[in-house]
């Protein structure tokens, strides 16, 4: 016979436990429990910060890197990214979400906005088909660049699509006070997007099974 | 039969887990363990940090972010908060925190005051009844300013209540030193009052049930 | 009858698992599983990082925050302070550790060495007798200033004591990266001698029994 | 009669744990759970982050701290370190990594970088013969220096094996973004490769055992 344990932080961690007890006789019981990483491994968490303006806004929240198990070791599938999702506003804050855009920043553009100073600017390319014959049909692009008075940045970002001819075009007035918690919150993510939380604690490694729409989230519109 | 299972690190988490054996018997005993999360989920805890200053104190303590759980996703219910608690001296290294005021900062003027150097200064304004026609009433302001020989910043503190013409005025004297921790303890704090924490480590989510108290606290007077 | 369950993760953490199971018969147990958090909590852990020069040695280590449990509360009792040991050079690659001094930098004062500039210097002076009659009899303090070349900074230990005649001085020069060590150390370790990681991570905290040794170490000689 | 647990949590953390119930008697059984810190307590893990680059690439990957248990003590026996691993260009986008060089980094060399600013630049050098008569036989060398129009940093490694007679000499741009990355994971490293993280979470602790084989691979090619 056999039993399944899913016990205490282990729930949460979706790591489940199974018993293998088939020979727990009375006297000469041996009980085995042993873990399986499962499907049910990723918890959901929706955890956004979002910079409400007055003609659009701004929803940041990361995507997680996966892992694959290859014979007992635990090696990094994917890194995770930083979505950024930009909705235009429809009125005095309302905010229309089914128009929005998501761009999925990697962990090296993540850098580049930490390490952004005022004078300074950056910009970031997209292109789904980049390498392709279809390169430069949709584009997305993000432009980062400090306002004037240097009270703090602008967020341009832009999306052409030639396939529908639609275009796409909203600035988010960024503040020092945000930005810095874009750059507290990027520099805590940036070692986790990289798989390197796990070092530091194991229990922390989540399989890949659960994050594959993640990964496809920026071009899945 | 039943048997409760509260155990190790679980306790400390509140979580607690359920044994349900139902079918315990020699010979063809299965046993189940899962585990709940319940309203005990979250530890009481204080650890304030406070500055003593000659005419008035100012402690520190964070207020946590809030979760719910909406059909097996944990959503962020309510972000965390910064308790900025200030009370006046009545005498040598003599403090009346029953007259304290309380002043809760959100995320984004947290970054405000980590991206703060020693050339600008800021100032917080809150009102609980923006918006309403009572707006104006009651007041609470904190303006951070640098000293002159920049030797650390003076956090000003305002209150007016027009309700009871009570006004109270404060100031503290934050030394370079003692900024520098608040710096490292809200850079520190920005991503786990953002909900983030959780990313990393999942078993953190705290559910919302007990923390109502803290969120309403800096009006609760 | 009962049992003693340490387990996993529990026995790092140093909670123990009792089982009471008195009516743990056949075909009608019911067990119990409770933690207790005992005495046995601390981790007993070494991890200094030293940085021998000719003359000197300077080696550094965290002293853990301590919390007391109060009708199921847990309140910070004491934060934590991180060890500075100076010791005297006997020798080529030859350290005299008996002859060492030790200086307990809390939280405020390691955010000033954190904060600390190539154009600032700072001086920490700690005296056990303060308040009392005996107030200068004993003496400790830390200069820490630009070397002139600007490639690190001095760290200069002073210590008179006037019951005996003895003066102890110990010049450490720390380079830039030995410095950055110290600056991401010590703003890691910030956030958690104040108590806060325990708001993240709720299993972190320790319960104050183990950690008198530490508080009294400064002064213990 | 014994069995073994090995569970949750504790499986990733390769703690496993030990039933001894040999008094597990019908009636009278007292079950008693222990774990021991095993061999299998590493979990293996590969996460590297790599930069790649027209002519060569450049990976990083942490290398674990390891502690030994000296009468119930955990003692830190050797701190981590940052691997950086160069690899030649055989084509575009193609690279051999049979030839890559290793470089190990102390936890003060991160520091140096970490500290690295755009008018600095800092030099590093290995030698595994250092204090014999062989010194100077084989020796590594990593240059880091500010581009000239302050986009980023080149990564300059040497190599020379006077044994063999063999050279090598890699350079490897890194961006600004690209920089920011190393900083911020390499400042989230080093209070974990000096062992301090287990301070805050003593489970995060590891055996030596495994880890020989990290430490000494950057000679062992």
């Amino acid at each position: 016979m056999a039993a399944t344990f899913t016990c205490g932080r282990s729930e949460l961690l979706g790591v489940s436990l199974k018993v293998d007890n088939s020979s727990h006789a009375l006297h000469s019981g041996a009980t085995r429990l042993h873990c399986t990483t499962s499907a049910t491994e990723n918890v959901k968490l929706f955890a956004q910060h979002t910079f409400y303006k007055g003609k659009s806004a701004l929803s940041i929240h990361p995507g997680r890197p996966t892992f694959k198990n290859r014979e007992g070791a635990f090696v990094l599938e994917k890194e995770g990214t930083m979505f950024l999702e930009f909705a235009p506003s429809t009125g005095p804050r309302q905010y229309d979400w089914t128009q929005k855009q998501v761009l999925a920043l990697s962990v090296v553009e993540m850098g580049s906005l930490v390490a952004l100073t005022m004078s300074d600017s950056i910009e970031f390319f997209h292109d789904p088909n980049l390498g392709s014959s279809d390169a430069g049909k949709v584009r997305k692009s993000l432009k980062v660049e400090p306002m004037n008075d240097r009270s703090g940045f602008f967020f341009n970002f832009n999306m052409t699509n030639k396939y529908n001819n639609v275009e796409m075009h909203l600035t988010v007035p960024v503040t020092k006070g945000e930005f810095a918690v874009m750059r507290s919150s990027f520099n805590f993510m940036i070692p986790y997007l990289m798989g390197w939380h796990a070092y530091v604690n194991p229990s922390a490694i989540q399989s890949g099974a659960n994050n594959r729409v993640d990964s496809d989230l920026e071009w899945s519109k």
